[in-house]
């Protein structure tokens, strides 16, 4: 990866899906593993990030009451947090060789605001590459899984958070996947497609096995 | 003007300048007598415009504490913020038939994010196409005057209220003002230059002669 005249010397692997998919259960399960195997520092993240500008942007984002936000307001502030974020906490660790794995990252919002807010995974994509300066990880791992069993997971995972993106229809959440699905056309050489139907065991090793064989200098 | 589906059939002006280029001295001239010679309902608006989300927006953007804000970052915030603005309360008036003033708008970003902040002007052009569907003033006046009487008038005005934009330095306000030079020459049909130093009695009479001469059906 190259992002303006920085020389990146460290790994960036994402993990996307919808809701539900069991991204944070497999990156907890992974990040471990892949200690054991890189030298590398592995550092987790997920936007905000812990990054306070972005932190308050997300706060703005999520609040149930913001009903009357509209989707481009939606998509440009999501693209804010994630640019800070990125330049607070991605990039220098990059920088410093590290592995980078991020729980969501740019196709989150090709799928979210550009399929399912209608907004064109084109025009999203486009406003991401500014934000992020085309900073796209050497790696994605996309978690698939059809949309019932998407949202009885999330139901049983929790009863008290609820916010404002949960609080979406069943077609929504169609159009989600769908979004993932042809995110994962427009960029085949980048995303691998793990069905997420799998016990977490199977999905920890099918994902090492990706990142193994795709991956160099681990 | 036209955005998406919807036919515009009001009016819309940006008032445009520097910092201390008297921007709201002559909005607020000008309003009374555009308001007697014109049919339409005038409504002068400046973003954030009481617009809940671009106010919360816009405070995050002004905190003086958030001086790690990167450049890019600060673009997607202003974009954001004129988008809910946009769809909020200029577009409904531009519906409803009214003239609408605003102070401020998207040059103001390509002069300041775009040209002083250095993230390029068509980039930063590019972001606010996507931010407003490319709905662009009817006419554009553009304030224009020497930096440090900017500054002087400034410094003048307001003793306590000097937020994160106002403490930057002289250069950068050099580099506002050439900003706001590039992007007339970017839009010449769209933008005309006033030569900001003349008292407000002149200003609002030269403003008014080129709206009434420029603009039919007021």
């Amino acid at each position: 990866m190259r992002l303006g005249e920085w020389t990146m010397q460290g790994i960036f692997i994402s993990i996307e899906g919808p809701e539900g998919s069991g991204k944070t259960t497999l990156l907890n399960a992974l990040v471990p593993k892949l200690q054991r195997i890189s030298d590398r520092e592995v550092l987790t993240t997920r936007e905000p990030g812990g990054v306070r500008i972005a932190e308050e942007i997300r706060k703005i984002i999520l609040d149930p009451a913001h009903t009357e936000m509209d989707a481009k307001t939606e998509a440009l502030l999501f693209a804010a947090s994630r640019r800070q974020h990125l330049v607070e906490k991605v990039l220098p660790a990059l920088a410093a060789g590290k592995l980078v794995v991020a729980d969501r990252y740019v196709d989150s919002s090709l799928a979210y605001q550009g399929n399912a807010r209608k907004l064109g995974i084109d025009a999203v994509a486009q406003l991401n590459e500014f934000a992020t300066d085309n900073l796209m990880p050497d790696l994605t791992l996309l978690l698939d899984l059809d949309v019932e069993t998407g949202i009885e997971r999330i139901m049983r995972g929790r009863k008290n958070e609820i916010n404002r993106i949960d609080l979406e229809s069943l077609a929504t959440h169609q159009l989600v996947r769908h979004g993932f699905l042809k995110v994962l056309e427009k960029y085949p050489e980048r995303i691998v497609k793990i069905d997420a139907v799998k016990p977490t065991e199977k999905l920890v090793e099918e994902a090492l096995e990706i990142i193994t064989s795709r991956l160099d200098n681990l």
